[in-house]
C-alpha cells in the first residue's frame, strides 16, 4: 500500500459514515487515517501514544479538560499521550489522523462509537 | 510544542530556504517537518525508516529507480525504508514530511544539501 500516490480528496469520496477512521497509508508501525466527523464524540484518552489531528476540510474543536482548541483546514494539533480530549464538529469536518497502528478511536473510554482500527480505503 | 495549534500556511511564511526541513510538531518520537523544495535533490535512502511526503502547495516528483511518482497538493506518498529516491520540483513546492526524530534529509548520501534535523519553526 506504500507504493501508490494517495489522493486525500479521492479517498474522502469513499467515506460517508462519521467517526469511523479509515487507513490510507502506513509508515513503519504508524497509520495515517482519514475520518469524517460531525457532532459530539466521547471524552477519552490514549494512555500509550500521542495523536496527531490534521484538518483537511472544515473545522473542528478538540475539547480538553482545561479549555478547547479550534482547528481549521490546514491546521494541526497534537493531543499528548494520556490527555483527555473530546472532538466536536458543528458541521461535517474531514481529518487526517496519525497514530500507531491499532490505536482505538475511543481510547480507554469504549462505547458505541468505537470503530474498527484496521479498515483500509 | 504539542499543545498549540499549528497553522501550516503561517509556518510556511517563515521558510525561505529550499531543502531545509523545519520541525513543526512532535508525535511520540516522530517529527512533522515542513520543507520548501525546488530543483533537483540527491539520490538517497533511509535504511531505518519509511518516510511520508504530503504535498501542501504545488507539485513534485519523487524519482525512484523503477520510475517516478508525481504528487500534487493534497496527495501523499510513502517512500519505504531503504528505497532510493530523488525528490524534484520544477517550481517551488511545499511539503509536510513525517519521519522519526533525527532523520537526516539526505539519508545515507550526505553532501552539501544535508540540513540540520533539529530546527523548529
Amino acid at each position: 500500500m506504500g507504493s501508490q500516490v494517495i489522493n486525500l480528496q479521492d479517498k474522502l469520496q469513499l467515506i460517508s459514515e462519521h467517526w469511523s477512521p479509515k487507513i490510507v497509508a502506513q509508515m513503519n508501525d504508524y497509520h495515517l487515517k482519514l475520518v469524517k466527523i460531525q457532532g459530539q464524540f466521547v471524552w477519552h484518552s490514549h494512555a500509550e501514544t500521542d495523536e496527531v489531528f490534521i484538518v483537511i476540510d472544515g473545522s473542528m474543536d478538540i475539547e480538553l479538560r482545561h479549555g478547547k482548541v479550534t482547528l481549521n483546514s490546514g491546521e494541526i494539533y497534537v493531543v499528548a499521550k494520556g490527555v483527555e480530549h473530546k472532538p466536536f464538529a458543528a458541521e461535517e469536518c474531514s481529518v487526517l489522523l496519525i497514530e500507531p497502528a491499532g490505536t482505538i478511536n475511543t481510547g480507554e473510554a469504549g462505547g458505541n462509537l468505537t470503530a474498527p482500527s484496521d479498515e483500509w480505503i
